[in-house]
């Protein structure tokens, strides 16, 4: 198979409403986009969440790494290509580039997904799937020039913030949007803090779902200077997902 | 100039992080979808925000009502058409029409917008502005049978939510984001509510800003069965915005 048919790409443009109070669109919204990204490139190559749905499996996210220089600019347009790295047989590597308005490559993002049962929650054979075709599309020769998803341990012991889940937050699956808690998470830091630094790099683990109703308290410990590590527990104890921020002050 | 001419029609996909738990397209994220057709219709006729921004001007949503049938489900294509049914000196009325995936008209909205000059705040008279070019595109032909918005009145003197205007929710102005309200108005309805009833129409009325760190309450009226109107006031007593939620027990 072919290089490019590999490799997807799609166009965006940074519309008005999904752009912070800087002008920069916001990383819910990159989330958002890159999680579309994957479900596209996925359907178009016939392992996508519709097709994989009938035999009663789908996909679930596990990591997500994003490495920025810098966020594209209100209406500016902009476009990310995606493409799977590696296919083990629990989990899966698909890697994002994100390039801005004059071609130029303003970041990249590293995500990991494994597939589960629909009946039994169980995590399924990705290399047995449709006789492993998804190896078929491994691409190993693009770049991703940024680091794995690290460890994230929190040690707080009070929480910074405390929410409710609601309506809004809620998804098709009756779980918390995934991209609803990258903007949780960023809401703890106050508006002083995006005027002066940006986000360089930012990632999510996720551990366990939430539902309508729960709980959600927000433990955040500063490990280096610009270095949060978030962690996210519901109705006490459980862990939902963790969070490093990196904040950069080169805005 | 051809009707053709007068209106915009774009199109979209209803993403899956777009959707509730009923896999049905959320108010807030049409409500984003409508904005950004007036924009985009507004800015290819060259009286878009960038345009004006230049002569210091700006448009300023006042009103906004949407009347549906149904909403998109998720993955399902819709598209928006838009158009400029009046202009007058200090406000224009835009209407849209969605149309559902078989071509079908599933819904219209109803817009008011006035236009203000950045310096003084002061409203600018559209007739005035470019000669009164805008009106040009007046297109009286498409109909849009659904009510003008209301004048809704809330009489509740207790709140049943409050919030504090976080990152997230402030735009590129430093404004609340609009459509973020139509997100926290919807939250205030238990999800049992939306298992039931699904929402027929809902109305805003924009009146004053609020800004980051203000506290948001929200007082609701139930003026009649599965009518509800509600009042966000800012850091005591002054009035945001007032909405209009009708439930229809027909989902």
């Amino acid at each position: 198979m072919s290089e490019e048919n590999k490799i997807g790409v799609y166009n965006f443009v940074a519309e008005p409403f999904h752009v912070d109070f800087t002008g920069r669109l916001t990383m819910g919204v990159l989330g958002n986009h890159l999680l579309n990204c994957a479900g596209f490139h996925a359907t178009e190559r016939g392992f996508g969440i519709a097709t994989l749905n009938e035999d009663n499996y789908t996909w679930v996210l596990s990591r997500l790494a994003i490495d920025l220089n810098e966020m594209p600019y209100q209406y500016e347009e902009f476009n990310i290509s995606t493409w799977v790295e590696n296919v083990y047989r629990l989990f899966t590597d698909r890697n994002f580039a994100i390039m801005g308005k004059d071609g130029k490559k303003i970041g990249y993002a590293r995500s990991v997904w494994a597939m589960i049962n629909l009946s039994t929650r169980k995590p399924a054979d990705l290399l047995a799937l449709h006789g492993g075709g998804i190896t078929d599309y491994i691409c190993k020769d693009e770049p991703c020039p940024i680091e794995k998803p690290s460890r994230i341990k929190v040690s707080a012991t009070e929480p910074v913030g405390k929410i409710e889940a609601k309506y809004s937050d809620i998804d098709i699956n009756g779980h918390f949007n995934s991209v609803r808690y990258i903007e949780h998470i960023l809401d703890l830091f106050p508006l002083s803090f995006y005027k002066e630094k940006r986000i360089s790099r930012f990632e999510m683990a996720y551990v366990a779902e939430s539902y309508y109703g729960d709980e959600l308290s927000f433990y955040r410990d500063e490990t280096d200077e610009g270095i949060y590590e978030v962690e996210v527990r519901k109705n006490g104890n459980e862990v939902v997902c963790r969070s490093k921020v990196i904040f950069d002050n080169n805005i």
